[in-house]
């Protein structure tokens, strides 16, 4: 299932909205080094002069020769001209950023999403290694989703797809930032936390709502407990529309653990129909915070070797 | 984006559970003979017998000789074994079917699932030609789905894919048959229409709801008008999920044309996201009842060319 791989090293880059990691990764992905930068200035020109000093530094770090450079970004992607669509957090939107990079770093550059890099290197090398069929979904401030089907990336029409946050699981539900009502992200978010715990007089942080449920705070844990169920009612979904062999979740709800997880599953054996519930798989990602990153690396060593 | 296809001439088979259709179909989706089933006996060998002696009609009909014979059945088929892992209305659950058929015709025989196969039809032929992302949802007693990613058809890992009629789009919703609440086809089928008009006091089937709505009254326009946004509800999911270029109505329900559908593309306005839901067009099926058995034919037609 592994796709052909350069033999050599590459630099895959994690353009987040407030932070960047570019990691120098081998074929077997093994990271060599890792560039991180924090403040990345306002403008255009700002952001991608401090992209391409972490891409340097990660070079002038690698032992040897670089071959390719992979950037996930927090956008719709146009593959065929290879810059950002819409980008909410980041000033790179109608920039060429493939070619500009490619002409800067002297290098091949290959750009897609995000979350659909980190499928990737799930797919190729953790959690869903092996599958013809998969989902990530990864839930932090809000969700983002990626998908294998039938041996291959789903991106859809225009590499819009996998946006499961945005997913009615209750209708007349609470209110979404995105204008509808009952969204999934409504529910299972940091945000969606917070808010249920504000709903109970707790001023918390999703975080911290986190933090009191593993020390074993009741009304923290029912919390905790209830967002998982209603990640499982988006899941289960997911599960019948999909017939994955695995459902990867990722993002910064992760630290919740079985906490989170194992009401989504229930849920799951509640809601999805025979043999689809009995074959899946909920579980973890393996690369936690690095997967988008290390999926960055997985797309520049597929795509110098294509 | 058509595939290969044979020159000669195969038959097409729409398995219902009370009734069947066989085709004899041409490579450019020309029927020249239909053979109509509609009792069928109870026990596997009458059904058996029912199916063959149909094919058999169809077959003697042919204007020259048959290539090859394709069948769509309502049930998760085993693509290795080529059977019907779980049927509900037909008893021909563990039988090889595929190998039986094969021998007591003696030509090539093609299996897969009703809906997949009426996707196939709209894919290469109908309303959804020339997409790389598609669906089918199919409304009827109950609902069922096709999926086209990626310029493929989507089966899943275990040929399970695409039960959009179980996703949940009001946790506390109504119950549905399945054993869970609020999944779609609890608010979108015949079944539910009948119930909607009961609590209003009007002793209706689904059926009845439609002639009335479309003579003009008022309280079954207004049903078939919820029931619509709900059927948008589900649209508006899949097209976050999967971006796809064109979702294809069929079954039953299309006798309400845009009493239903335009509801549904209000609702998809709502809820979907840009730039998906601006792509998405909403549109019934070409081949309408006959999508299943044209399905079957171009299985048989691409199953011989490959």
């Amino acid at each position: 299932m592994v796709a052909d791989m350069a033999a050599g090293r590459v630099i895959g880059v994690d353009l987040g909205g407030t932070k960047l990691l570019a990691g120098t990764v081998d074929s077997t992905l093994n990271v060599h080094h890792r560039a991180h930068r924090f403040a990345r200035g306002s403008g255009t020109a700002d952001v991608l002069d401090t992209i391409v000093d972490a891409v340097r530094e990660a070079r002038d770090a690698a032992d040897g020769e670089v071959d390719a450079v992979g950037f996930g970004i927090p956008s719709l992607i146009d593959q065929e001209r290879g810059m950002a669509v819409t980008t909410v957090h980041l000033p790179i939107r109608d920039v060429p950023f493939r070619d500009l990079m490619a002409e800067r770093l002297g290098l091949p550059v290959f750009v897609d999403n995000d979350a659909t890099v980190a499928m990737l290197a799930e797919w190729r090398f953790g959690a869903a290694r092996d599958c013809s069929d998969a989902l990530l979904i990864t839930v932090g401030t809000g969700i983002g989703g990626g998908m294998v089907a039938g041996g291959a990336l789903v991106r859809g029409a225009q590499g819009a797809a996998a946006e499961f946050g945005h997913m009615t699981i209750d209708y007349d539900g609470p209110l979404c930032p995105c204008g509808a009502h009952g969204c999934l992200e409504a529910f299972v978010s940091g945000t969606a936390l917070a808010r249920e715990a504000r709903a109970l007089g707790l001023e918390l942080t999703g975080a911290q709502v986190a933090e009191l449920a593993h020390d074993g705070h009741v009304g923290a844990r029912a919390l905790v407990s209830e967002m998982g169920t209603r990640l499982g009612t988006g899941i289960a979904n997911l599960v019948n529309a999909f017939n994955p062999q695995v459902v990867v979740v990722g993002g910064g709800v992760l630290a919740l653990g079985d906490l989170l997880l194992e009401p989504a599953r229930e849920e799951v054996a509640r809601r999805a129909l025979a043999p689809s519930r009995d074959l899946v798989r909920i579980v973890p990602t393996r690369f936690g915070a690095e997967s988008g990153m290390l999926g960055a690396a997985v797309l520049a060593l597929e795509g110098v070797a294509a």
